[in-house]
Protein backbone atom coordinates (compact mmCIF):
# COMPACT_ATOMS: atom_id res chain seq x y z
CA UNK A 1 0.00 0.00 0.00
CA UNK A 2 1.33 3.61 -0.52
CA UNK A 3 -0.01 6.34 1.67
CA UNK A 4 0.18 10.23 -0.16
CA UNK A 5 0.40 13.14 2.51
CA UNK A 6 2.73 15.63 4.20
CA UNK A 7 4.07 14.42 7.79
CA UNK A 8 3.67 17.11 10.27
CA UNK A 9 0.12 17.78 9.34
CA UNK A 10 -3.06 17.02 10.90
CA UNK A 11 -5.24 14.82 8.90
CA UNK A 12 -2.03 12.76 7.62
CA UNK A 13 -1.18 12.26 11.45
CA UNK A 14 -4.67 10.55 11.63
CA UNK A 15 -3.92 7.95 9.39
CA UNK A 16 0.07 7.59 10.63
CA UNK A 17 -1.51 6.99 14.01
CA UNK A 18 -3.87 4.31 12.53
CA UNK A 19 -1.16 2.40 11.03
CA UNK A 20 0.62 2.61 14.22
CA UNK A 21 -1.94 1.02 16.29
CA UNK A 22 -2.59 -1.14 13.64
CA UNK A 23 0.91 -2.59 13.44
CA UNK A 24 0.92 -1.49 9.92
CA UNK A 25 3.42 1.04 9.29
CA UNK A 26 6.01 -1.70 7.23
CA UNK A 27 3.35 -2.44 5.02
CA UNK A 28 3.18 0.97 3.50
CA UNK A 29 5.24 3.48 1.53
CA UNK A 30 5.08 7.09 1.78
CA UNK A 31 5.06 9.47 -0.73
CA UNK A 32 5.43 12.69 0.10
CA UNK A 33 3.04 15.27 -1.41
CA UNK A 34 4.42 19.18 -1.29
CA UNK A 35 1.26 20.90 0.03
CA UNK A 36 2.66 24.58 0.60
CA UNK A 37 4.00 24.28 -3.22
CA UNK A 38 -0.14 23.42 -3.98
CA UNK A 39 1.07 20.05 -5.46
CA UNK A 40 -2.19 18.19 -4.04
CA UNK A 41 -4.22 20.87 -6.70
CA UNK A 42 -2.22 20.12 -10.16
CA UNK A 43 -3.54 17.69 -12.50
CA UNK A 44 -1.16 14.27 -11.67
CA UNK A 45 -2.82 14.50 -7.79
CA UNK A 46 -6.04 15.46 -8.71
CA UNK A 47 -5.98 12.20 -10.84
CA UNK A 48 -5.76 10.72 -7.33
CA UNK A 49 -8.11 12.61 -5.26
CA UNK A 50 -10.30 14.96 -7.37
CA UNK A 51 -11.28 16.78 -4.08
CA UNK A 52 -7.08 17.66 -3.66
CA UNK A 53 -6.32 16.76 -0.65
CA UNK A 54 -4.14 14.68 1.30
CA UNK A 55 -3.84 12.23 2.76
CA UNK A 56 -5.01 9.29 0.15
CA UNK A 57 -4.25 5.72 0.85
CA UNK A 58 -3.44 3.83 -2.21
CA UNK A 59 -3.69 -0.15 -2.31
CA UNK A 60 -2.28 -2.50 -4.87
CA UNK A 61 -4.51 -2.74 -7.18
CA UNK A 62 -4.59 0.72 -7.50
CA UNK A 63 -7.67 1.94 -5.71
CA UNK A 64 -7.66 5.33 -4.18
CA UNK A 65 -9.14 6.12 -0.95
CA UNK A 66 -9.24 9.46 0.41
CA UNK A 67 -10.62 10.55 3.69
CA UNK A 68 -9.33 9.75 6.40
CA UNK A 69 -12.43 7.89 7.79
CA UNK A 70 -12.83 5.77 5.12
CA UNK A 71 -8.88 5.26 5.14
CA UNK A 72 -9.26 4.22 8.66
CA UNK A 73 -12.79 1.72 8.27
CA UNK A 74 -10.25 0.18 5.72
CA UNK A 75 -6.79 -0.13 7.84
CA UNK A 76 -8.78 -1.14 11.01
CA UNK A 77 -11.05 -3.99 9.26
CA UNK A 78 -8.21 -5.41 7.23
CA UNK A 79 -7.48 -8.40 9.66
CA UNK A 80 -11.07 -8.51 10.81
CA UNK A 81 -10.62 -7.40 14.13
CA UNK A 82 -11.79 -3.85 14.05
CA UNK A 83 -10.38 -2.30 17.19
CA UNK A 84 -11.19 1.86 15.94
CA UNK A 85 -14.33 1.67 13.94
CA UNK A 86 -16.62 -0.58 16.63
CA UNK A 87 -17.96 -4.18 16.49
CA UNK A 88 -21.64 -3.94 17.56
CA UNK A 89 -23.86 -1.64 15.71
CA UNK A 90 -24.37 0.72 18.13
CA UNK A 91 -20.28 1.35 18.68
CA UNK A 92 -20.32 1.67 15.00
CA UNK A 93 -22.92 4.33 15.51
CA UNK A 94 -21.61 5.92 18.11
CA UNK A 95 -18.00 6.57 16.83
CA UNK A 96 -19.32 7.41 13.69
CA UNK A 97 -21.18 10.24 15.31
CA UNK A 98 -18.44 11.23 17.21
CA UNK A 99 -15.79 11.43 14.11
CA UNK A 100 -18.42 13.69 12.44
CA UNK A 101 -18.49 15.55 15.16
CA UNK A 102 -14.98 15.81 15.89
CA UNK A 103 -14.68 16.81 12.31
CA UNK A 104 -17.59 19.44 11.84
CA UNK A 105 -17.04 21.09 15.08
CA UNK A 106 -13.21 20.60 15.43
CA UNK A 107 -11.04 19.65 12.48
CA UNK A 108 -13.29 21.87 10.26
CA UNK A 109 -13.59 25.02 12.06
CA UNK A 110 -9.83 25.30 12.43
CA UNK A 111 -9.10 24.54 9.02
CA UNK A 112 -10.78 27.28 7.75
CA UNK A 113 -9.24 29.59 10.50
CA UNK A 114 -5.99 28.56 9.57
CA UNK A 115 -6.52 28.75 5.69
CA UNK A 116 -8.69 32.11 5.80
CA UNK A 117 -7.69 33.93 8.79
CA UNK A 118 -3.57 33.20 9.08
CA UNK A 119 -1.33 33.20 5.88
CA UNK A 120 -1.76 29.62 6.14
CA UNK A 121 0.24 27.32 4.09
CA UNK A 122 1.75 30.96 2.13
CA UNK A 123 1.22 32.87 -1.24
CA UNK A 124 1.20 29.04 -3.18
CA UNK A 125 -1.97 27.81 -2.07
CA UNK A 126 -3.76 31.19 -1.55
CA UNK A 127 -5.57 31.37 -5.09
CA UNK A 128 -7.10 28.02 -4.50
CA UNK A 129 -8.48 29.60 -0.75
CA UNK A 130 -9.54 32.63 -1.80
CA UNK A 131 -11.92 32.32 -4.52
CA UNK A 132 -14.13 29.80 -2.03
CA UNK A 133 -13.72 31.79 1.22
CA UNK A 134 -12.88 35.26 -0.11
CA UNK A 135 -10.52 35.33 2.51
CA UNK A 136 -12.55 36.82 5.23
CA UNK A 137 -10.62 37.47 8.31
CA UNK A 138 -13.68 38.14 10.66
CA UNK A 139 -15.61 35.24 9.26
CA UNK A 140 -12.16 33.11 9.64
CA UNK A 141 -12.12 34.33 12.94
CA UNK A 142 -15.61 33.18 14.05
CA UNK A 143 -14.27 29.71 13.12
CA UNK A 144 -11.81 30.31 15.38
CA UNK A 145 -14.33 31.02 18.07
CA UNK A 146 -16.40 27.98 16.36
CA UNK A 147 -13.27 25.57 17.26
CA UNK A 148 -13.07 26.88 21.13
CA UNK A 149 -16.36 25.50 21.48
CA UNK A 150 -16.24 22.58 19.75
CA UNK A 151 -13.49 21.56 22.63
CA UNK A 152 -16.06 22.97 25.30
CA UNK A 153 -17.89 20.33 23.87
CA UNK A 154 -15.20 17.44 23.98
CA UNK A 155 -14.48 18.71 27.47
CA UNK A 156 -17.76 18.04 28.69
CA UNK A 157 -18.55 14.71 26.70
CA UNK A 158 -14.89 14.05 28.88
CA UNK A 159 -16.16 14.68 32.28
CA UNK A 160 -18.60 11.28 31.92
CA UNK A 161 -16.39 9.31 30.06
CA UNK A 162 -12.74 8.73 29.21
CA UNK A 163 -13.07 8.31 25.94
CA UNK A 164 -14.76 10.40 23.22
CA UNK A 165 -16.89 7.59 21.98
CA UNK A 166 -17.11 6.33 25.29
CA UNK A 167 -15.41 3.72 27.29
CA UNK A 168 -13.09 2.40 24.59
CA UNK A 169 -10.43 4.63 22.52
CA UNK A 170 -11.67 5.07 18.93
CA UNK A 171 -10.93 6.85 15.50
CA UNK A 172 -13.06 9.71 17.17
CA UNK A 173 -10.05 9.79 19.64
CA UNK A 174 -7.27 9.73 16.79
CA UNK A 175 -9.74 12.67 15.13
CA UNK A 176 -9.88 15.02 18.11
CA UNK A 177 -6.71 14.62 19.40
CA UNK A 178 -5.30 15.51 15.38
CA UNK A 179 -7.63 19.06 15.60
CA UNK A 180 -5.79 19.75 18.88
CA UNK A 181 -2.45 18.99 17.09
CA UNK A 182 -4.13 21.27 14.31
CA UNK A 183 -5.26 24.25 16.83
CA UNK A 184 -2.03 24.09 18.51
CA UNK A 185 -0.15 24.64 14.70
CA UNK A 186 -2.83 27.50 14.43
CA UNK A 187 -2.39 28.89 17.92
CA UNK A 188 -5.72 28.79 19.21
CA UNK A 189 -5.54 27.32 22.73
CA UNK A 190 -7.48 24.34 24.82
CA UNK A 191 -9.10 26.85 27.33
CA UNK A 192 -7.76 26.44 30.87
CA UNK A 193 -10.48 25.32 32.02
CA UNK A 194 -11.54 22.45 29.91
CA UNK A 195 -9.49 20.20 32.50
CA UNK A 196 -11.08 17.04 31.22
CA UNK A 197 -9.91 17.75 27.67
CA UNK A 198 -6.61 18.53 29.12
CA UNK A 199 -5.95 15.56 30.93
CA UNK A 200 -7.38 13.49 27.94
CA UNK A 201 -5.38 14.30 26.00
CA UNK A 202 -1.84 14.11 28.23
CA UNK A 203 -3.19 10.47 28.60
CA UNK A 204 -3.82 10.12 24.60
CA UNK A 205 -0.39 11.29 24.30
CA UNK A 206 1.12 8.73 26.04
CA UNK A 207 0.30 5.99 23.73
CA UNK A 208 2.70 4.23 21.80
CA UNK A 209 0.89 4.74 18.55
CA UNK A 210 0.57 8.98 18.94
CA UNK A 211 4.26 8.73 20.55
CA UNK A 212 5.63 7.10 17.15
CA UNK A 213 3.17 7.20 14.22
CA UNK A 214 3.85 6.08 10.81
CA UNK B 1 -36.77 3.29 18.53
CA UNK B 2 -37.63 6.89 17.77
CA UNK B 3 -36.61 8.77 14.65
CA UNK B 4 -36.63 12.68 15.75
CA UNK B 5 -36.77 14.18 11.86
CA UNK B 6 -39.83 16.21 9.62
CA UNK B 7 -41.14 14.39 6.89
CA UNK B 8 -39.83 16.18 3.33
CA UNK B 9 -36.68 17.54 4.63
CA UNK B 10 -33.42 15.52 3.15
CA UNK B 11 -31.61 14.39 5.66
CA UNK B 12 -34.64 12.95 6.89
CA UNK B 13 -35.34 11.21 4.13
CA UNK B 14 -31.65 9.34 3.98
CA UNK B 15 -32.42 7.46 7.21
CA UNK B 16 -36.11 7.21 5.97
CA UNK B 17 -34.92 5.47 2.92
CA UNK B 18 -32.41 3.16 4.70
CA UNK B 19 -35.48 2.32 6.98
CA UNK B 20 -37.21 1.26 3.96
CA UNK B 21 -34.66 -0.75 2.55
CA UNK B 22 -33.69 -2.59 5.39
CA UNK B 23 -37.56 -3.42 6.28
CA UNK B 24 -37.45 -1.46 9.71
CA UNK B 25 -40.19 1.03 8.92
CA UNK B 26 -42.67 -0.47 11.79
CA UNK B 27 -40.10 -0.92 14.53
CA UNK B 28 -39.54 3.31 14.58
CA UNK B 29 -42.00 6.06 15.53
CA UNK B 30 -41.42 8.86 14.29
CA UNK B 31 -41.39 11.97 16.57
CA UNK B 32 -41.93 15.65 14.44
CA UNK B 33 -39.11 18.47 15.28
CA UNK B 34 -40.85 22.07 13.79
CA UNK B 35 -37.82 23.22 11.74
CA UNK B 36 -39.47 26.11 10.22
CA UNK B 37 -40.47 27.30 14.39
CA UNK B 38 -36.93 26.53 15.00
CA UNK B 39 -37.24 23.53 17.90
CA UNK B 40 -34.18 22.00 16.55
CA UNK B 41 -32.47 25.24 18.06
CA UNK B 42 -33.95 24.91 21.64
CA UNK B 43 -32.88 23.19 24.41
CA UNK B 44 -35.31 20.35 24.80
CA UNK B 45 -34.02 19.12 21.23
CA UNK B 46 -30.22 20.54 22.38
CA UNK B 47 -30.46 17.77 24.96
CA UNK B 48 -30.96 15.27 22.48
CA UNK B 49 -28.61 16.26 19.19
CA UNK B 50 -26.25 19.42 20.47
CA UNK B 51 -25.54 20.34 17.04
CA UNK B 52 -28.89 21.51 16.92
CA UNK B 53 -30.18 19.01 13.10
CA UNK B 54 -32.37 16.11 12.36
CA UNK B 55 -32.54 13.27 12.14
CA UNK B 56 -32.02 11.68 15.18
CA UNK B 57 -32.62 8.12 16.00
CA UNK B 58 -33.09 7.60 19.65
CA UNK B 59 -32.84 3.64 20.98
CA UNK B 60 -35.01 2.02 23.30
CA UNK B 61 -31.63 2.29 25.98
CA UNK B 62 -32.00 6.33 25.23
CA UNK B 63 -28.90 6.56 23.36
CA UNK B 64 -29.23 9.67 20.78
CA UNK B 65 -27.49 8.87 17.38
CA UNK B 66 -27.42 11.99 15.13
CA UNK B 67 -25.54 12.24 11.79
CA UNK B 68 -27.12 10.37 8.73
CA UNK B 69 -23.95 8.46 8.16
CA UNK B 70 -23.85 6.97 12.04
CA UNK B 71 -27.89 6.26 11.79
CA UNK B 72 -27.26 3.99 8.61
CA UNK B 73 -24.65 2.34 10.02
CA UNK B 74 -26.54 1.69 13.18
CA UNK B 75 -29.65 0.54 11.04
CA UNK B 76 -27.69 -1.25 8.29
CA UNK B 77 -25.62 -3.58 11.01
CA UNK B 78 -28.52 -4.13 13.30
CA UNK B 79 -29.39 -7.88 11.59
CA UNK B 80 -25.69 -8.50 10.90
CA UNK B 81 -26.26 -8.40 7.00
CA UNK B 82 -25.42 -5.11 6.10
CA UNK B 83 -26.37 -3.92 2.09
CA UNK B 84 -25.92 -0.25 2.32
CA UNK B 85 -22.39 0.20 3.74
CA UNK B 86 -20.25 -3.01 2.58
CA UNK B 87 -19.14 -5.94 3.99
CA UNK B 88 -15.07 -6.20 3.00
CA UNK B 89 -12.48 -3.68 3.74
CA UNK B 90 -12.44 -2.33 0.51
CA UNK B 91 -16.18 -1.88 0.05
CA UNK B 92 -16.69 -0.19 3.42
CA UNK B 93 -13.61 2.49 2.42
CA UNK B 94 -15.18 3.10 -0.85
CA UNK B 95 -18.68 4.06 0.64
CA UNK B 96 -17.30 6.12 3.35
CA UNK B 97 -15.42 7.86 0.81
CA UNK B 98 -18.28 8.52 -1.33
CA UNK B 99 -20.54 8.99 1.11
CA UNK B 100 -18.01 11.52 2.65
CA UNK B 101 -18.00 13.53 -0.96
CA UNK B 102 -21.61 13.59 -1.56
CA UNK B 103 -21.70 15.46 1.45
CA UNK B 104 -18.82 17.96 1.26
CA UNK B 105 -19.67 18.47 -2.55
CA UNK B 106 -23.42 18.33 -2.86
CA UNK B 107 -25.85 18.19 0.11
CA UNK B 108 -23.27 20.97 1.91
CA UNK B 109 -23.30 23.14 -0.53
CA UNK B 110 -27.09 23.05 -1.70
CA UNK B 111 -27.44 23.74 2.21
CA UNK B 112 -25.43 26.76 2.64
CA UNK B 113 -27.05 28.22 -0.14
CA UNK B 114 -30.53 27.46 0.61
CA UNK B 115 -29.78 28.90 3.91
CA UNK B 116 -27.83 31.80 3.07
CA UNK B 117 -28.81 32.88 -0.50
CA UNK B 118 -32.47 32.28 -0.66
CA UNK B 119 -34.72 32.82 2.35
CA UNK B 120 -34.09 28.95 3.60
CA UNK B 121 -36.54 28.38 6.51
CA UNK B 122 -37.77 32.02 6.89
CA UNK B 123 -37.03 34.17 9.80
CA UNK B 124 -37.47 31.89 12.57
CA UNK B 125 -34.17 30.15 11.77
CA UNK B 126 -32.66 33.26 10.33
CA UNK B 127 -31.10 34.35 13.75
CA UNK B 128 -29.51 30.71 14.07
CA UNK B 129 -28.26 31.15 11.02
CA UNK B 130 -26.85 34.50 9.63
CA UNK B 131 -24.35 34.92 12.81
CA UNK B 132 -22.04 31.71 11.78
CA UNK B 133 -22.85 33.01 7.38
CA UNK B 134 -23.69 36.49 8.10
CA UNK B 135 -26.00 35.65 4.84
CA UNK B 136 -23.84 36.61 2.28
CA UNK B 137 -25.98 36.19 -0.89
CA UNK B 138 -22.95 36.25 -3.02
CA UNK B 139 -21.17 33.71 -1.41
CA UNK B 140 -24.06 31.52 -0.98
CA UNK B 141 -24.32 31.83 -4.39
CA UNK B 142 -21.11 30.42 -4.92
CA UNK B 143 -21.97 27.30 -3.16
CA UNK B 144 -24.73 26.64 -5.91
CA UNK B 145 -21.80 26.66 -8.68
CA UNK B 146 -20.03 24.54 -5.59
CA UNK B 147 -23.06 21.83 -5.84
CA UNK B 148 -23.20 22.22 -9.51
CA UNK B 149 -19.71 20.94 -9.98
CA UNK B 150 -20.90 18.66 -7.74
CA UNK B 151 -23.48 16.85 -9.77
CA UNK B 152 -20.92 17.25 -12.69
CA UNK B 153 -18.72 14.89 -10.69
CA UNK B 154 -21.15 12.26 -9.86
CA UNK B 155 -21.99 12.69 -13.59
CA UNK B 156 -18.73 11.74 -13.92
CA UNK B 157 -18.70 9.09 -11.45
CA UNK B 158 -21.79 6.92 -13.19
CA UNK B 159 -20.39 7.38 -16.68
CA UNK B 160 -18.32 4.35 -15.19
CA UNK B 161 -20.17 2.37 -13.04
CA UNK B 162 -23.75 1.81 -11.86
CA UNK B 163 -23.89 3.15 -8.69
CA UNK B 164 -21.89 5.92 -6.64
CA UNK B 165 -19.60 3.42 -4.70
CA UNK B 166 -19.15 0.88 -7.72
CA UNK B 167 -21.50 -2.10 -8.72
CA UNK B 168 -23.82 -1.88 -6.01
CA UNK B 169 -26.35 0.33 -4.75
CA UNK B 170 -25.18 1.76 -1.05
CA UNK B 171 -25.59 4.85 1.73
CA UNK B 172 -23.51 7.16 -0.47
CA UNK B 173 -26.07 6.91 -3.85
CA UNK B 174 -29.18 7.77 -0.62
CA UNK B 175 -27.01 10.60 -0.25
CA UNK B 176 -26.62 11.92 -4.00
CA UNK B 177 -29.92 11.16 -4.65
CA UNK B 178 -31.00 12.92 -1.06
CA UNK B 179 -29.01 16.20 -2.17
CA UNK B 180 -30.61 16.25 -5.57
CA UNK B 181 -33.89 16.44 -4.36
CA UNK B 182 -32.36 18.95 -2.07
CA UNK B 183 -31.54 20.63 -4.52
CA UNK B 184 -34.60 20.46 -6.19
CA UNK B 185 -35.97 22.28 -3.41
CA UNK B 186 -33.22 24.84 -3.70
CA UNK B 187 -34.24 25.33 -7.45
CA UNK B 188 -30.57 24.48 -8.74
CA UNK B 189 -31.22 21.99 -11.79
CA UNK B 190 -29.14 19.36 -13.06
CA UNK B 191 -27.01 20.45 -15.74
CA UNK B 192 -29.04 18.61 -18.82
CA UNK B 193 -25.43 17.04 -19.85
CA UNK B 194 -25.41 15.13 -16.81
CA UNK B 195 -27.07 12.59 -18.82
CA UNK B 196 -25.34 9.75 -16.45
CA UNK B 197 -26.79 11.21 -13.28
CA UNK B 198 -30.19 11.82 -14.65
CA UNK B 199 -30.55 8.49 -16.18
CA UNK B 200 -29.37 6.99 -12.69
CA UNK B 201 -31.79 9.52 -11.22
CA UNK B 202 -34.38 7.77 -12.58
CA UNK B 203 -33.16 4.46 -12.06
CA UNK B 204 -33.13 4.90 -8.35
CA UNK B 205 -36.26 6.73 -8.12
CA UNK B 206 -37.60 3.25 -9.23
CA UNK B 207 -36.64 1.29 -5.98
CA UNK B 208 -39.49 0.91 -3.60
CA UNK B 209 -37.66 2.28 -0.88
CA UNK B 210 -37.59 5.72 -3.08
CA UNK B 211 -40.43 5.49 -3.70
CA UNK B 212 -42.14 4.58 -0.02
CA UNK B 213 -39.61 5.35 2.18
CA UNK B 214 -40.94 5.09 5.81
N1 LIG C 1 -11.81 15.43 5.02
C1 LIG C 1 -10.45 15.18 4.58
C2 LIG C 1 -9.60 16.35 4.95
C3 LIG C 1 -8.24 16.28 4.33
C4 LIG C 1 -7.51 17.62 4.38
O1 LIG C 1 -8.13 18.69 4.39
N2 LIG C 1 -6.16 17.55 4.42
C5 LIG C 1 -5.36 18.73 4.43
C6 LIG C 1 -3.99 18.45 5.05
S1 LIG C 1 -4.10 18.32 6.78
C7 LIG C 1 -5.15 19.19 3.02
O2 LIG C 1 -4.95 18.39 2.12
N3 LIG C 1 -5.20 20.50 2.82
C8 LIG C 1 -4.88 21.08 1.59
C9 LIG C 1 -5.90 22.03 1.09
O3 LIG C 1 -7.04 22.01 1.62
O4 LIG C 1 -5.56 22.77 0.18
C10 LIG C 1 -9.94 13.90 5.18
O5 LIG C 1 -10.56 13.36 6.11
O6 LIG C 1 -8.93 13.36 4.70
N1 LIG D 1 -24.74 16.10 8.91
C1 LIG D 1 -26.10 16.01 9.39
C2 LIG D 1 -26.96 17.03 8.70
C3 LIG D 1 -28.31 17.16 9.30
C4 LIG D 1 -29.02 18.42 8.84
O1 LIG D 1 -28.39 19.44 8.53
N2 LIG D 1 -30.36 18.34 8.82
C5 LIG D 1 -31.15 19.48 8.45
C6 LIG D 1 -32.53 19.05 7.97
S1 LIG D 1 -32.41 18.42 6.33
C7 LIG D 1 -31.35 20.36 9.67
O2 LIG D 1 -31.55 19.86 10.76
N3 LIG D 1 -31.29 21.66 9.44
C8 LIG D 1 -31.60 22.59 10.43
C9 LIG D 1 -30.56 23.62 10.64
O3 LIG D 1 -29.43 23.44 10.16
O4 LIG D 1 -30.89 24.61 11.29
C10 LIG D 1 -26.63 14.60 9.21
O5 LIG D 1 -26.00 13.82 8.50
O6 LIG D 1 -27.64 14.24 9.82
Amino acid sequence: MKVFDIPGFPNPLRVRIVLAEKGLDSQVEFIKIDLPAAEHKQPAFLAINPLGTVPVLQLDDGTNISECTAITEYLDNLDGEPILTGTTPKEKAIIHMMQKRAESELVDPVGIYFHHATPGLGAALQPYKSPEWEGRVDWGNRQRDRAVDGMKYFDYVLRNQPYIAGEQFSMADITVFAGLVFAGFASIAIPEECTALLAWQIKVQQRPSVKNPA
